[in-house]
C-alpha cells in the first residue's frame, strides 16, 4: 500500500506524547520546561518504559524485551519471510536532561505504529520498532547500554561494572533482562533489512539555518586519551618561580595546545579537553600532577591520528620547556560510522515527497545507530535543536520540526518497507 | 654568665634527638627516612608532646599548656621581674611529612635548656621554650592553630570548624587545652622580651650555596584569591569549535598569564594556580565553569597588589577573547612580618662568634613566628634544607647544619637573655 494514502504526523499529536512521556523523571513541581531526569535503570526509566509498551501494545505490535532490556513491538508485513525494517531510538535521559534526545526518535517509532494500525496499512516487509536501552546511562565509560549488546560490543567483564552503587548485572535485571542470558541480545546480520533513526542535531546548525530535515552522513568517530603530567609537588611560597616544575602550567598549554592544533586545519573536526584532575590540588602546594583527557571527534580517522600526532609533538615540547613527564594513553576508539548511501537517498525521497529542505551532515554525536551501522544499512534523520543545547531541560525542537521529522521517519520505513 | 663558657650542642646529639622523636608518628615498618605523620590532635601528635615534655622536665624547665595546648618550659633567670626570652618552633607534621619541619626547632630549644642546666648557667633574664601547638593541621582553611590563639587571631566560631570529621574545640580537649577558655592563651604585650625560632629553610638557596645560616629579613604577605571562570558547558562533539565558551581554556589561559606577570617584575614574589576544580569535569563536555587558586606572595604589600592589577587586567581580555565571565575574589590575606632589625643584628652576631657565614632570606613560607611578631620583637635563624624539599619524608638537614643551627640559636637566645 502506497504511503501517500497514509495521514500524516501532525505537531500537536507529536506534543501530546512527548508531554506524556515527559512526566515519568519530570522534577518535583516542574513543568515541561524543567526537563527530565529519566536516568537509565532508575525508577523512573522503568516507569517510562512501562508507559511506552503499553503505546506500542496499544498500537497492535507485539512487544518483546531482550535480554539486555531492549524492548521491541514487531508489526507483521505482507511477506512474512523478509527482513524486517528496524526503526526507533533510546527514552533514557542524562540526569537533568531534556525532552527531545531520545523521546522524540522513539515516540515517533511509535505514532508511526498507531498511525498504520488505524489506516490498517499492510506493508511489504514486516516492521519492528525498538526503545533501546540505556542509551545515556555510563558503566565504566560506556554507554549505548542497550544497542552495544546487541550489535556484540559488551566489553570483558561489563555485567559486573559498577555505577552509582548499582552493578550492572542488577541493573539490567530491574528493567527486564537477563545479564545470565545477555549474549542472546546479539541481532545476528541479516535479521533485520535497515536500521532507521530520527534524532535531535544537537549541533546547532539546522536551527541557525532554518532547514528542517538533515541527513547524515555518519557518525563521527572519537579518540580519547589520558594525558598524565608530572611535575614535582613543592611549598608555593619557598620555592622560587624558576626552580618550579608545575605540572598544571604543563597541562594548560596543554589544553591550549590541543585547541591550536585542531583548529589549524581546515574541517569540522573537535577538540576537547572535558575533565582535569589535579594533585595535591591546594592553594598553597604547586601541583605535581595532572591527569587530564584529550577527545578528538571526526569522520576520518585519518585526520584524527594526524591531529594526535601534532598534539604528540606539541606535548613532547611542552614536557621538555617545564621539564615535566607528559604520558599519552589511548584510552577509547570508537570507530566512524557511515551512513549507508541508499539510506541517505531513502530519507531524501520522503523529504522531498514532504517537500522539505534537506541538507547532509554529520553526527558529532554518540548514537544508537552506530551500533546499528555494524549491522544492515544505517540511516539517520536530524530535526533542529534551539541553540545546539542538548543533554539540558533547556533542550528544545518545535512541535512543527517534531511533526516534520516523524513524517520523514514515516516515509522513509514505508518507502524502504515497500 | 657569658656564652663563651657553654660547652656547643654537637651533631650527634641532635640526630639522636630528632631520632628519638621521628618515631612518634613513623609509619609501620619505616625508618627515619620513611618521614612521620605526627598530624596536629592525633594519637600519635599527643604521644610525641608527651616526650617533649618529658624532656623539658629533665632539663629542669617548669612546664605548663595553656587554654590553646601549646606547650611553656619556664626557665627561671637571675632577674626573675624581666620579661623572659622565648624560643621554639611546633612538633606537629603533615601527614607524610619530614623530620625537620619544625622538629629542629623544638628539640634545639629542648637541648639548649639541657645544656644550660647540666654546666648551671644562670641568664639574667628569664628563659621559656615554647612548643607550638599544631602549627602543621587545618580547620577551615586556617592552621598555625596554637600561635594564633596566643596572638588574639582566632576566627570567629573558629572552636566549632570542623577537620577529618573532628571539632576544632575536641581536638584542643585532646591535647589538654581548654576550648572554654580558649581567650586566656593570648599573650599580652610586654610579656616576653623576644621571640626566636630555628626552622629548616624550606627552599633550597642555602644549600644550594652551601651557607650554613640564613637571618630571616621577614615573613612574606599572602594573598589569595579565588577565580570562578563561567563558561557554557556543552556537547563535545556537536558543538563546534568556534561556537565554544569553554571555561577550562580560559582558566588555561589564566593560570599562564599569572606567571607571566609573576615573573614579569624583578623580585623573590611567586605567584601559584595550586588548586583547580572543573565541572562537570567529563571528557565529553566542554568545561562551563572552572574555579581556581591564585597565591601571590612578597615581603612588600604594594607589590603583591600591582601584581594582582596586571592579573586582573589580564583576566578581563581573556574574558572578553573567550566570551566568558571570570569573577575573582579575595579570600585570604595574611599581612607580612618583618623580622625585628635588632633581632637579625643578634642572631648575625651569635652567628658571627661561631663563625659560621650568613645570609639573609625572606621566608616564602608561613610559621609561628609571624605570629609572634605582632607581640614582640621577633627573630627567625634558617639552616639549609636539600633541594628545598619540605612537607616530604624527602625533607633533609644534615645533622652539621642542624647543630649548627642550634648553636645559633643558643648564643641569640643568650646574647639577649644577657
Amino acid at each position: 500500500m502506497a504511503a501517500a494514502t497514509v495521514p500524516g504526523i501532525d505537531a500537536a499529536r507529536m506534543q501530546e506524547l512527548l508531554t506524556s512521556l515527559s512526566a515519568f523523571g519530570r522534577p518535583a513541581g516542574g513543568t515541561f520546561a524543567s526537563g527530565v531526569s529519566r536516568v537509565g535503570y532508575s525508577d523512573a526509566d522503568i516507569a517510562g518504559r512501562r508507559f511506552v509498551t503499553s503505546l506500542l501494545e496499544t498500537a497492535g505490535a507485539r512487544v518483546r524485551v531482550d535480554a539486555a532490556g531492549n524492548i521491541f513491538a514487531d508489526r507483521a508485513g505482507a511477506e512474512a519471510s523478509l527482513p524486517p525494517v528496524l526503526f526507533g531510538s533510546h527514552i533514557d535521559s542524562v540526569p537533568n536532561g531534556g525532552n527531545f534526545d531520545g523521546d522524540l526518535g522513539s515516540l515517533a517509532a511509535v505514532e508511526i505504529l498507531r498511525v498504520l494500525q488505524a489506516n490498517r496499512v499492510v506493508t511489504r516487509r514486516p516492521l519492528t520498532a525498538v526503545i533501546w536501552a540505556c542509551e545515556e546511562a555510563t558503566f565504566a565509560g560506556a554507554s549505548l547500554n542497550g544497542s552495544r549488546a546487541a550489535a556484540g560490543n559488551l566489553l570483558a567483564g561489563e555485567m559486573q561494572h559498577v555505577s552509582g552503587g548499582m552493578v550492572k548485572a542488577e541493573a539490567i535485571r530491574r528493567i527486564g533482562g537477563d545479564p545470565a542470558r545477555i549474549e542472546s541480545a546479539l541481532i545476528a546480520r541479516g535479521a533485520y533489512h535497515a536500521y532507521l533513526e530520527l534524532h535531535i542535531e544537537q549541533g546547532g546548525t539546522l536551527a541557525r539555518d532554518g532547514m528542517p530535515v538533515g541527513i547524515v552522513d555518519g557518525i563521527v568517530a572519537v579518540d580519547r586519551y589520558e594525558a598524565v603530567v608530572t611535575g614535582v609537588a613543592n611549598h608555593a611560597g619557598t620555592t622560587p618561580m624558576a626552580d618550579r616544575q608545575d605540572a598544571l602550567l604543563a597541562a594548560s598549554e596543554m589544553a591550549l595546545a590541543v585547541r591550536e592544533v585542531v583548529r589549524g586545519e581546515a574541517g569540522a573536526q573537535v577538540g576537547t579537553v572535558g575533565h582535569m584532575e589535579v594533585s595535591p590540588n591546594a592553594a598553597n602546594v604547586i601541583p605535581g600532577e595532572v591527569r587530564m583527557s584529550i577527545e578528538l571527534r571526526d569522520l576520518s580517522e585519518a585526520k584524527l591520528e594526524r591531529l594526535m600526532e601534532k598534539i604528540r609533538g606539541r606535548a613532547a615540547a611542552i614536557a621538555r620547556e617545564s621539564r615535566t613527564e607528559i604520558r599519552l594513553t589511548h584510552k577509547v576508539h570508537n570507530e566512524a560510522a557511515a551512513a549507508a548511501v541508499e539510506m541517505q537517498r531513502a530519507i531524501g525521497a520522503a523529504a522531498g515527497k514532504l517537500r522539505l529542505d534537506t541538507r547532509h551532515l554529520p553526527s558529532g554525536a554518540g548514537h544508537d545507530a552506530q551500533m546499528m551501522a555494524t549491522l544492515m544499512p544505517m540511516g539517520m534523520i536530524f530535526v533542529p535543536s534551539a541553540r545546539g543545547i542538548s543533554h539540558s531541560p533547556k533542550e528544545l525542537t518545535s512541535w512543527a520540526d517534531c511533526a516534520n521529522g516523524a513524517n520523514v521517519l514515516m516515509e522513509s520505513v514505508l518507502g524502504l518497507a515497500g
